[in-house]
């Protein structure tokens, strides 16, 4: 294997361990080949070994002067053209083997919405259906297959699904974001009537008209916090 | 400040990142100087800089043949004697100036019986009330008060009390260590009703008897998944 000039500030060396950043950046949008609205995330194609022409997550090495998350966004942004408001921190991934060389990977997520992405690709950089990824470099399937499982739980507790939809929306709307993240048809009416009950969810004096009968707009109880952080929410 | 020999198997240079493990251990506990029982952790002091004379959570660098669970497993033995049969990832804590030197921690935490506590005690290791703390070494402090207020979140909606709990026990146990986790009184008879509408426990045919009237044993049921790790639960 030919080794290409690394742009990484810190030598590799047998003896040490390497710190990297990846992100997993989930929306909904359009599958591949496909009519339905789905879980998707964006990959990055690696140009040099270990792992030269697999898809793999955003990320890059961390710098010694450099904040976890401030490498998670700027490594986000220089692979991918993305810049979300917000990540959080889901996992470190440190299994012996996961790389030629020891690296132990920090890896982030966001939420976006639609709206945030950038009209114009970014070389090297395509969307995939999170439940039918190839097989990408390193551990990067289980790292998205642990975050696509977290996804899943934290809609049932959280009002997640708001990183996804913009301020006011419908309940279909929101149902439509559930239905996406679960894989599966929800009923409408057992839906309405649990996130009624719920308190996250206030009603507009608002509705959205067009071809079909006006649909009543909510939005988030903002009492309730979108992520669960804790103290760790003021930190920068 | 005079550095004594480091048993670190990776050398310290000005530019690269070294990664470290450290781990929360909570249990209940009576706690210091007071008839209360509440949540206590395993402290170690430090014997040499930085932070020499100060308490700092059990913990020590990763082997770069180890795993993180494995090395957080393997540190905690050394330096406290303790060997709880499961530890889950907490957070990566990685501030640029959270040591002299740049380090990344990974924090791992475990919920222990009191019987998974060794009798005899450890040299340079003493339990604290983990509300109640010093000012520890690096940013411990931040890292207990992190972890605790996840413990303070997990119990409203996991069966994460069980970890602190024998197979069996009664209604009035479980309030306790609710009670301990969360600082305050809860009322019997709701916390009765939450808990019997919640599904989690199974009734059995025995009782504890003793000085008052007996009360049924319970016991969780299995089927409800204590930790959250999803698909990284069958990792080793």
């Amino acid at each position: 294997m030919t080794r290409t000039t690394s742009p990484s500030p810190q030598p590799a060396t047998a003896d040490a361990t390497r710190v990297a950043v990846s992100t997993v950046i989930f929306t909904l949008g359009r599958l591949p080949d496909s009519d339905e609205i789905g879980v998707v995330l964006p990959l990055v194609l690696r140009t040099r070994d270990p792992h030269e022409g697999q898809w793999a997550l955003p990320g890059g090495w961390l710098d010694v002067t450099e904040s976890l998350e401030a490498t998670a966004s700027r490594t986000l942004a220089e692979t991918s053209g993305l810049a979300p408001s917000y990540l959080e921190q889901l996992y470190a991934f440190g299994a012996v083997d996961r790389s030629p060389t020891r690296v132990v990977s920090i890896v982030y997520w966001a939420l976006i919405r639609g709206d945030e992405i950038p009209d114009h690709s970014v070389e090297n950089v395509r969307w995939f259906d999170a439940a039918a990824l190839p097989q990408l470099a390193f551990d990067h399937n289980e790292i998205v297959e642990y975050a696509l499982w977290r996804l899943r739980n934290k809609v049932g507790y959280s009002r997640i699904a708001h990183g996804l939809l913009p301020g006011e929306f419908t309940l279909a709307e929101l149902r439509e974001v559930y239905e996406a993240i679960l894989s599966r048809r929800l009923d409408p009416a057992n839906f309405r009537r649990q996130v009624e009950n719920s308190g996250t969810l206030i009603p507009t004096d608002r509705f959205r008209t067009g071809s079909h009968r006006p649909a009543r707009l909510y939005r988030y109880n903002q009492d309730v916090e979108l992520s669960d952080r804790g103290p760790l929410g003021a930190r920068t």
